[in-house]
């Protein structure tokens, strides 16, 4: 799989490929990352890649001609994969975007800086339209760099037999995960729970699934909405709430 | 401010933190970014840092003695500031959180490799723990980066006057961003709005809030439940969807 990203840092990417996984994936061809400078296909003297905007307001905009030069030259015209743009008016990533994009033999991903970019691009040249979070950052440089690193581990043979249970359990079960332990046992007087000491197989099982749903109910109720629940799991979680509920009246 | 980063991998936060507003920050001693390597608190011959989980599963779990060891030498025992765990079983980072933890002299970011972090780092050494969103990273570096970028920006003295126009709409109307346009006015055939081009300021304003909500109503419908709605715009809105039911029954 092959991601093309534009950038006015592609600097920035390198060193994040050169560790663990993405690392592992490069050498062995199963992913290929290349960044390219934008203002490489800035024509004027000075490589000007922004200007100011129509109708005002503060910040500078990312000019189209450089970025739909950039994209094109390096893809065809018009490209023939996704065209991402990192943007924070965009649909939100998550794993099952992950997924999908996953099954594209090539991607491209535009990063921003400057305040916007000129909406052309965007309407134009962007097949997709992508955030990371609701927050502002200083580019899309990160944002990418966090798309290949979610992107590229879900291309067949990237991970290891060890690596790949917290994917499962996140994107196809859709809860939290249940907490972990290492040894030691015990540690400044905090142990391990008893049932992963000494519990059978499916003693573990059972409490493993409950943590997994106490965890999602207090960090991320939003979540159990969309999850598959068993009868059991629903029945769970409703004696723990009338539990809480009884608690908290006495 | 000062940020202390606990990774496995502390020589991947550097080039992000050399280019652009962060480069300017740092040289300016407005923000301070130290990343410490957990290993060098391992103190077994390997470095071992993590350990087969109790209970069985795949993947493995990051030791607690390294790391309480790490974190309690460089900032105390316990620690006066905010220790914040990177992991997707958290709170969704967003603006608000930033200005949040923007609030503290000093943050301490906790970066996981393997499958979990045992279950006492969580429960007695973090005392926020925050997930980027919902999909699986390699580890918490990346997320690490981009909450020193978010939280960054908001120091006092970190961006200039050019810079600051984003946060500000994002942050405190709820709503994301209208689009926009640099030079040349017409590309490809493609031409920039008559009134942005042509308008008066009043016009122009009543025209980007009315892109904004409509871009809001588009892609991220959910913010509006949160954002602070005039009357003006609920019936801008409200008129909108019922053009567009008259549409799709014409």
């Amino acid at each position: 799989m092959q991601f093309d990203v534009f950038s006015l840092f592609p600097e920035v990417f390198q060193p994040y490929l050169d560790i663990s996984i993405l690392k592992r994936a490069i050498q062995n061809n199963l992913i290929q990352v290349r960044a390219h400078n934008i203002r490489d296909w800035a024509t004027d003297k000075h490589h000007t890649t922004d200007d100011t905007p129509y109708g005002g307001g503060g910040g500078m905009v990312m000019k189209p001609e450089p970025l739909f030069a950039a994209v094109e030259d390096v893809l065809g015209a018009p490209p023939t994969c996704p065209v991402i743009l990192l943007c924070p008016q965009g649909k939100r990533f998550d794993q099952k975007m992950a997924r999908e994009l996953a099954s594209h033999p090539r991607l491209a991903l535009i990063c921003g800086r400057y305040e916007a970019f000129d909406e052309r691009i965007r309407q134009h040249l962007a097949t997709h339209v992508v955030s990371i979070g609701d927050f502002v950052l200083t580019g899309g440089e990160l944002p990418a760099l966090m798309m290949i690193d979610a992107i590229g581990r879900l291309v067949p043979g990237v991970l290891g037999d060890g690596d790949a249970t917290q994917d499962d359990s996140f994107s196809v079960e859709g809860l939290l995960e249940y907490p972990q332990w290492t040894k030691p046992a015990e540690f400044r007087g905090w142990s391990v729970p008893e049932v992963l000491q000494n519990g059978n197989l499916a003693e573990q099982l059972k409490w493993k699934r409950q943590q997994s749903l106490l965890r999602t109910l207090e960090y991320r109720p939003d979540l159990l909405r969309e999850a598959n629940l068993s009868q059991e799991d629903q029945d769970f979680i409703a004696k723990y709430i009338n539990q809480k509920f009884e608690e908290s009246q006495s």
